[in-house]
């Protein structure tokens, strides 16, 4: 028994929902609404005291972090691996879900953020603010909300998100011209990790696709996948049909 | 055949050369010194385009990242395994891997970059800086380096470095009442992946070692495994007798 708890189309969700359905994996899904915090239930938090999704619950063990949940789903269920077979290949795809975590999801939260929280952030009495803060458990997160209330992100900031970016693209373009998927022959969780971040991105740098064919090529040809139309259309999962 | 390419004492080449003594793997070491941009080299450059260490070549094979490294290392070389034989574990694992390189290094590097790189950075010349920052592969890299040249790291990204301090030392607490080491029964790549931090932030915020005994007690516990010991006395591998 499977449970996912996640917000459907952000992109650590996302994530973690291309993995089970590339699989094939039926699960429960909880829907949560980050614009309404119930990410900061306290019942949600004994799960993951993180305050993040999305959170797995694998026949009542919890596992939390997209990246971690998709390593850990395609170890207990071997059918349609999701890695490479040999070590150095796992050792090359690991380095894409690396940066996913480490430099593109940084990356994405300062234009998204900018875009998706920001007015709220500023129509929130003091006191609702205050308190949305002191449910916030990572010391960047409420950094950001304060920003956010304030100033807003850096010249900076915004610097090394687009800087980011561009690294995200030049990587991804450099291993596709040696392999068809990121990770080598195979759709792996490598593709899996970044798709969300390129499908971000292109967003906020339309240029970027423009400037690296090989990964909008390679973007095109995952987006039709059948598990990845699932992930991406209107449905219960993705908060669009509540 | 095994080759290291790090920087001896600096948190992410311990973590390599951590993996690599306990497993008692022999390798050929190469010590890199950062203060004199030896990790610049073009021929360096080419083994690892983000111009970081360490590197591990593997009979002709490069792999980058130390947290990739050693999960290579680990499956490579099946003798004394780093990582639980069950996947929750290894989920349980991977999250303080995540937890080193996603929220521990980050805050690491604003007061070790003050103390270590403020200084030479002032003193060079306006050509010698911007030929550095030119050579430097990673956006938020050269951010920090033209900080420091600057008016140094701000006030906000001191706190937040001190709150993901605080974060590395609870998570090691609560973690650490449950088992004696951080992800279970047995010493893993979790524990070296969070060692260097606790070293490196105890010398920081002396306070915290008070404040959290179970971390304590763990650091002085896994001090004087003899791998441990090889790593941090001075030797050729940590530039301290050349």
């Amino acid at each position: 028994m499977l449970e996912l708890y996640h917000a459907g189309l952000t992109t650590c969700s996302k994530k973690s929902r291309l993995a089970l359905k590339e699989k094939g994996l039926a699960y429960k899904s909880h829907y949560l609404n980050l614009g309404k915090f119930e990410h900061h239930d306290p019942a949600y938090l004994k799960l993951n005291p993180n305050g993040l999704v999305p959170t797995l619950v694998h026949d009542g063990k919890v596992v939390i972090e997209s990246g971690v949940i998709n390593e850990y789903v395609d170890e207990v269920f071997a059918d349609k691996p999701l890695k490479p077979a040999d070590p150095l290949g796992r050792a090359r795809m690991r380095i894409f879900c690396k940066m996913a975590d480490e430099y593109a999801l940084p990356a994405t939260r300062i234009p998204t953020w900018t875009r998706t929280k920001a007015a709220q952030v500023q129509a929130m009495s003091a006191a609702e603010f205050d308190r949305v803060v002191s449910e916030t458990a990572l010391v960047d997160h409420r950094l950001k909300l304060q920003a956010l209330r304030g100033e807003g992100f850096s010249k900076k900031e915004f610097d090394e998100a687009y800087g980011r970016m561009d690294y995200v693209f030049d990587r991804s373009e450099a291993a596709l011209s040696e392999s068809p998927y990121l990770a080598g022959a195979a759709y792996s969780l490598a593709d899996i990790a970044i798709l969300p971040y390129i499908h971000a991105f292109r967003e906020v740098r339309p240029e970027l696709m423009t400037t690296h064919p090989r990964t909008t090529e390679w973007y095109e040809r995952v987006m039709v996948r059948p598990a990845v139309q699932a992930t991406y259309q209107p449905s219960d999962e993705t908060g669009t049909q509540r």
